[in-house]
């Protein structure tokens, strides 16, 4: 594979390489790449902000992470941040830190998975910055999104007796993210060895190539429903619920039984001798959107496709309970992913 | 010196614990930190976004820059790049990525330079993103401002005859930088040697405490200038004026003897053997602007504090020209820091 040095760009060289190919398809965006600053217009539109910082050894391993799902990655998860507040990611901006490891191709690579995400979704490109780093890779995503006033939904919503429903399945990422690291260590005891990803194609493509729910949001939006909290599951169930119920005063009650899971992911667990419930509630990165609504929007609610109801709100003193399957009351606690224990 | 261990608060609670006494100043913001996205409310008004990344060994030396001077920096130069599209800074978002060698009192302190920026510019802090890094420390700002959208200033519209200004002076950021480095050799040749910085206190401040120009900004607003086209000088006057040029399609002629220099700035490149024009041209860091004005604008430019004509803008295919103080004519071209070479 050809391998051009980075240095032989430089930095302005190096950005307009990577971005020229992307185009601009929002009418918010007045001016992308190329001067101090992006320059949007939002007109009546609320603006939301949000951003992320991954780190190589950290939030990735490009051992098993392809360099073109990495980035798809990177900018995914910024939308769903964006989706979460009942928004839609109109731009993003990208910031790299490379080491000379890295080649032109790889960055290429890397800016081809974000102009997929940037087309899949609808979002423009409008700015960065890329420089040298001493040691691996580090990406910064800043990810400006628009919302009305009035639809703009917080943690901090949630009423009592409030429905609490989740998209999709929870732990299959945290399950593809076992048996990547799995494979992995079975790779470097034996570099002959082929890995083994039989029959779990899902688990791995939630791991390495999650979608963020622009179809719910936009399912909601056509149903009439405005959620009352609403946040995207990047850390695992429980410890998004504690977010919702600590900022909403309010405790909830969730049940074993309704929480959905993949088979995939429960045969990896099995073979793994992990709980999958425990994957589910405590895995993360799976970016399915956990959302309250008021139990008027019941019979609006269950038409909406690929999602479930999996508990209620309840008084803030019942704490966060979650009722096994044999009725059995627990305690819900965060055991998030966490990069900084 | 009491050391808190990261790992004490967890995710969550470091990010409360270090941002819950910012304030929020701006009407335009309409939430902050605590949830997925802030939220933001520009009305009328445009945005502007900018984005930095800073890597310890790459943009900065720890050896010495104290934490609290590095936040100030590393948000002043974010706000420095709204003023250079002539708008005004209104909200940030900080992300960091620590290694286990900081602690929470060594983060307080980044903080507590990124809160004294804050609060002289008035801007507020809305969000970010706080994680364990497996070496050293990196800082990802995203700076969001407005402006009016007929006022706002790119770099592609200086005009033949325009005039070439600058502000405050170029070079001492880089004297000082020379400075630091000389003594931080001395130091580790003899730990007990102490550093010979008397009487180089502005050269010093410029390097680690670097200010934006909002008052020149302001100064045009009441003199009712805008200008044509306009930079932050971050890479070296010679790098700013080349994208101006080329985005703008002109020359340029720049005179020597024009170009504002402080005084430390000159000894110091004495003292160093080194030429304090190059070091104008091409040492980057000062965060002055660079902007053209027309020449109708030339009775009210001269009476604006701080700023300095330098040259003016001719046609393309004289290409950009140095007058050197002789008379003789010299091309420049840009050796600006880039550290991706």
């Amino acid at each position: 594979m050809q391998r051009t040095e980075i240095s032989k760009y430089g930095e302005f060289g190096l950005i307009k390489h990577l971005t020229e190919k992307f185009k601009i398809s929002n009418e918010s965006t007045l001016y992308g790449v190329g001067d101090d600053a992006a320059v949007l217009d939002y007109k009546e539109k609320q603006v939301l902000v949000t951003t992320d910082l991954l780190l190589e050894g950290v939030h990735f391993d490009l051992v098993y992470v392809p360099l073109k799902h990495l980035g798809y990655k990177a900018a995914v998860v910024n939308f769903s941040d964006i989706y979460a507040m009942n928004g839609q990611p109109k731009q993003i901006t990208v910031s790299l830190g490379v080491s000379k490891r890295f080649a032109v191709e790889d960055l290429e690579e890397l800016y081809a998975g974000i102009a997929l995400a940037c087309e899949t979704y609808g979002v423009d490109l409008v700015g960065g910055d890329t420089s040298a780093s001493l040691t691996g890779l580090t990406i910064s995503i800043t990810c400006i999104g628009e919302a009305e006033k009035e639809k703009i939904v917080y943690r901090n919503g949630a009423k009592l007796n409030d429905l609490i429903c989740v998209s999709g399945d929870l732990g299959s990422a945290y399950m593809g993210l076992q048996l990547l690291e799995r494979e992995k260590i079975v790779f470097s005891a034996n570099s002959e060895a082929q890995p083994d990803f039989e029959g779990m194609d899902y688990i791995l493509k939630r791991q390495l190539k999650p979608e963020a729910r622009k179809d719910v949001i936009q399912a909601l939006k056509e149903k009439g429903i405005v959620p009352t909290a609403m946040m995207d599951i990047s850390d695992g169930l429980s410890s998004e619920l504690i977010h919702i119920c600590t900022q909403s005063n309010v405790g909830c009650r969730i049940y074993e039984d309704k929480i959905p899971i993949n088979y995939q992911a429960v045969v990896m667990a099995d073979e793994l001798n992990m709980s999958i419930v425990t994957a589910a509630l405590n895995g993360g990165e799976d970016y399915e959107l956990v959302f309250t609504v008021s139990m008027a929007d019941y019979e609006k609610i269950i038409t909406v496709e690929g999602v479930g109801i999996v508990g209620n709100i309840t008084k803030p003193e019942f704490g966060l309970q979650l009722i096994g399957r044999e009725g059995e009351e627990l305690e819900m606690k965060a055991q998030g992913w966490n990069s900084l224990k």
